[in-house]
């Protein structure tokens, strides 16, 4: 089982470790310093050696930092954690902090007229500790760079993850990682740039086509790395991580170092060197200064070619797709068979989990399942815990968010369940809900779109009644790597044009406080339109789906949805209909049929 | 007849003039120099004085410039004037450069090595001169602001306008211009500004609630102002606009000065003062750098407000638009009752602005018709003259978008027009187009978001033809001031969010090159939505639609159609109907009666 139900925090050690942490801070003429939530490669998720704030303050969500002074230490989480730090922390001694309606420069002009506040260069991203610097400018406090206090102050602190890295074969990724580093190296040449360092792991899996497993649900590798102009790569990676199959997929372009030579190569190099500055560590930028070698900002160069897929890729995460679907038909052909108000939140994940676990091809989740009966369904990023753990109800709606790691791509599917029979205001949102998902699927569009351009399309059918939902309709999503990674969206703030191979998912919502949550997720392709007969000459683009899954039509009120809207809902059934029911039998097969049948 | 079709272009004095401007470049010792299209207001229309660039090339676009080198002078125009600039100027003297594809910095260094370009530097903003001058640096060419040559070579220049300046009375405009000074320099103060420079009529006239006549088409005065922090108003206008009810209606919170006085009042100041660099004359920065006096750069702080109708505006708007739908329908009855194939475009055109003018309230067009039959409709921004005037024929579509300046309001309405019967092509994209229109019609959506987020809404119905159109959906208007106005767009690159009064044109089209075009556009105002049983507890914006002419429902495909959408063009026409009615008799009430059937 990869999912855990547990909440591992350590509330009462809290105060005594703060204490420790300020007699460090004394020692070293500090009076204050930050803990991030963040490890070096700034992701999703970090390994235990790295759960620097969850072991200082207790405080565990996946977002947030602590600003320990010697009179008060402010914990700073969003607004989805404003319940869960007051529960996790020791407020004797920890502060919550509103972020980012608070901002840490302010608190800190308010806790202290001035005095030195050291932070660890390896957890704070360029862009970070510049915006702190200029909002702390003039005020009397400074940020000093220093060692990490938390890592000695921590005498157990676990070792740094060691997971062996893995090719990933060209079969999968479609592009040998000779090309794609001759193809980049091009462009940095073209730009100007000798080299560019690349701190995110999914660039550099991507890059080089290979895999780790440092981390949970990621499947990424922990290790840096410098592309030059010549499109060779330094890798900078633990010995233990790299065993002979690794060095004969990497080659002679490819050469292998320890992380401790990653100052050394930095001062060795010629600029101007490209930085990320959202993304690479202060520290890389300290050390090149410190050498004078020209930096130069600039996107991380793998950003957007690994965002735009190969056929192979495409190939692969359909299929992993196909392979999941008939995964989740098992699972929703079981709850509908079960007695659902025996069921609680806890076993609809657990027996998720275990028929994904069945096709034998799982490799992780690809995030913690989200799995809301009731009321909870209204938080859109719950996660169940044992305490929080809810049995269903009649009338119950029930948002079962969930994805799998597998070898050949990455899934992510939502689907709204229902105990018995809805209500009529939980329907008629629905529906709104799924005609918003169905107005994004049918989209074709001019290229040179972006997300903010077509996010509304989702929002629509609930604008018309006063509705709405309070997140991005979708996000990007890896092949094999991270559920979420950049840089297209479907968000009214993502200005970046959707390409071709680009996955999204689309996702709209609704959530009622207190009462309950819908939200229905595909994942789509971008596509060249097909060419339509007396169409303009001019390039459209559109979605291909690729989640196979029926959508509970239960819930649907028929009467909202044009003819169009059905008539796309009733081909994705039948669709789906061709595509799963191989890959089932006996009562999963029933079931399909069932469920699939036209509305 | 406010319209004429005459196109007065001196295209045989062009090398002459180019030949004495050659003399007066090489007496002040400059290289080149510098001929815009626009005065020193950065407006859409020019007085015969300002008229400069037409004088010299002989070419009467509405955009562009010239350069003029010893060896050659380009004169660059955008993709509308690529055909017009070839016709209008003696290609012997005159390069034509096609613009913003070649920017004028690259051009200057491919013509030139080094030397000296002068400009006049009323006529150029700050941004222009400042993103010119970044693109020249380093070259051996440099800018510099003299005198302004054509002026001294033209003899017979018309003088400047001298149109009287009169108020804009209360009831019209719903807040005294004190009230407005007051609330803006509460603005200025707080955000440490002493003062702003104001050197858009529009805004002027907005701010002081006053009009003029120095221009076609906009009534507004050619005029400046600087706003200060104590609500006071410096007004420099030359003395001959300026007659005692003036005076009366601004009061001792505005000080009138001569245009002459403009430099000594800005040497003057104590800073920082605002200046808009993007319509602000690089001759005011110049001054308040020469006198020291600190600037700060911030938009015109008229420009939102302005935007922001008051509920007298809106009221005396909508009132505008019922007297113009009146002469338009009396247009459409006359054109539906015509001998059609017997008609020309100019005939439509003067036709109308007849009917406008039977209102007895019609004091000008508020842009030039735009009635293009045929392949002439394709062409968005055509312009009939007497060289272009079409005959129509059987099965044409016909463009007709124009509008009224009012006392009340600014009216801006297309209407796709048929002679007989229309091919199903035509058809199916002009129901197209309507849906579009329908699409953004119906919207509601929360507050805050732009134009840039709704655009789409507007070519959904024809993406999923494969086809588009190439303008924005929609622009600002103003009351009875500039009928295109900012920030608000409907655009894909418009970031401006949407707030209630804020008046905008719908107007989606298709254009079909060498064949036929579409356009169907009426105006709308942002309002707050009306409360919804069951919404969400946030804030929803809608549009209130303001014109009332019935849309050509021979043209429609009715089987593309949801039934959503021909219920509100059924509501809509029968609200037209009520409205306009009481207006009309005779021929054009029956004619209303048919145009507004259900369909």
């Amino acid at each position: 089982m990869f999912q855990s139900f547990e909440t591992t925090s350590e509330t009462d050690k809290g105060a005594a470790r703060l204490a420790d942490l300020r007699k460090a801070m004394a020692t070293e003429g500090l009076d204050g310093f930050f803990i991030p939530r963040s490890d070096a490669h700034q992701g999703e998720y970090v390994a235990d050696h790295d759960a620097r704030l969850a072991w200082l303050t207790g405080f565990t969500g996946s977002a947030g930092f602590c600003i320990a002074l010697a009179g008060i230490a402010g914990v700073f989480v969003d607004g989805r954690y404003r319940v869960q730090v007051k529960e996790q922390v020791d407020l004797a001694a920890y502060t919550p902090v509103a972020w980012p309606e608070t901002r840490p420069a302010d608190w800190l002009k308010t806790q202290l007229g001035q005095g030195r506040i050291g932070f660890d260069p390896w957890l704070h991203s360029v862009s970070e500790i510049e915006g702190l610097t200029k909002a702390l400018h003039g005020s009397g406090i400074t940020l000093v760079p220093t060692a990490n206090l938390v890592d000695r102050i921590w005498a157990d602190q676990p070792a740094p993850p060691m997971g062996t890295i893995t090719p990933y074969p060209i079969d999968f990724a479609g592009e040998a990682h000779g090309d794609k580093r001759a193809r980049l190296a091009a462009q940095l040449a073209e730009a100007g740039h000798r080299a560019a360092v690349i701190t995110l792991p999914d660039s550099i899996a991507w890059l080089l086509n290979i895999r780790g497993s440092d981390i949970p649900r990621n499947p990424v590798p922990h290790c840096f790395a410098v592309l030059h102009d010549d499109a060779s790569v330094d890798l900078l990676a633990a010995a233990d991580k790299v065993d002979t199959a690794l060095r004969d997929h990497l080659g002679l372009g490819v050469r292998v170092l320890s992380v401790e030579d990653f100052g050394p190569l930095l001062q060795r190099l010629h600029g101007p060197v490209r930085i990320d500055a959202n993304s690479c560590p202060v520290w890389v930028e300290m050390e090149l200064n410190a050498a004078e070698v020209a930096t130069v900002r600039g996107t991380d160069p793998c950003i957007l070619p690994k965002a735009c897929k190969s056929e192979a890729e495409i190939a692969g995460t359909r299929e992993a797709h196909l392979r999941d679907a008939a995964a989740m038909c098992r699972l929703l052909a079981w709850f509908d068979a079960a007695g659902k108000t025996t069921l609680t939140e806890i076993e609809i994940v657990t027996a998720l989990e275990g028929y994904r676990a069945e096709t034998n091809s799982l490799l992780d989740i690809s995030f913690d399942t989200i799995c809301g009966a009731g009321p909870n369904g209204a938080l859109p990023h719950y996660r169940v815990s044992h305490a929080s753990n809810r049995g269903l109800n009649e009338g119950d709606l029930i948002v079962l968010d969930s994805g799998g790691q597998y070898f050949d791509g990455t899934t992510d599917i939502t689907r709204t369940l229902v105990v018995g029979e809805a209500g009529a205001e939980e329907k008629a949102c629905y529906t709104r809900v799924l005609q918003g998902m169905i107005a994004i699927s049918r989209l074709r569009f001019p290229r040179g779109l972006a997300g903010m351009h077509l996010d509304a399309f989702a929002r629509r059918p609930l604008w018309e009644a006063g509705l709405d939902f309070d997140h991005g309709t979708g996000h990007g999503v890896g092949t094999y790597l991270c559920v979420h990674e950049g840089p297209q969206r479907l968000s009214r703030i993502s200005d970046t044009p959707l390409q071709a191979g680009m996955i999204l998912s689309n996702e709209p919502g609704y959530y009622r406080e207190g009462a309950f949550g819908i939200r229905i997720e595909n994942l789509i392709v971008v596509q060249p339109a097909a060419a339509l007969p007396g169409a303009d000459d001019r390039e459209m683009m559109a979605f291909e789906t690729i989640t196979w899954v029926p959508i509970e039509t239960r819930l649907i009120d028929v009467s909202l949805m044009t003819q169009a809207e059905r008539d796309w809902l009733n081909a994705y059934h039948a669709e789906v209909r061709n595509k799963v029911a191989p890959r089932l039998d006996g009562a999963a097969a029933m079931w399909l049929s069932r469920a699939t049948e036209p509305i």
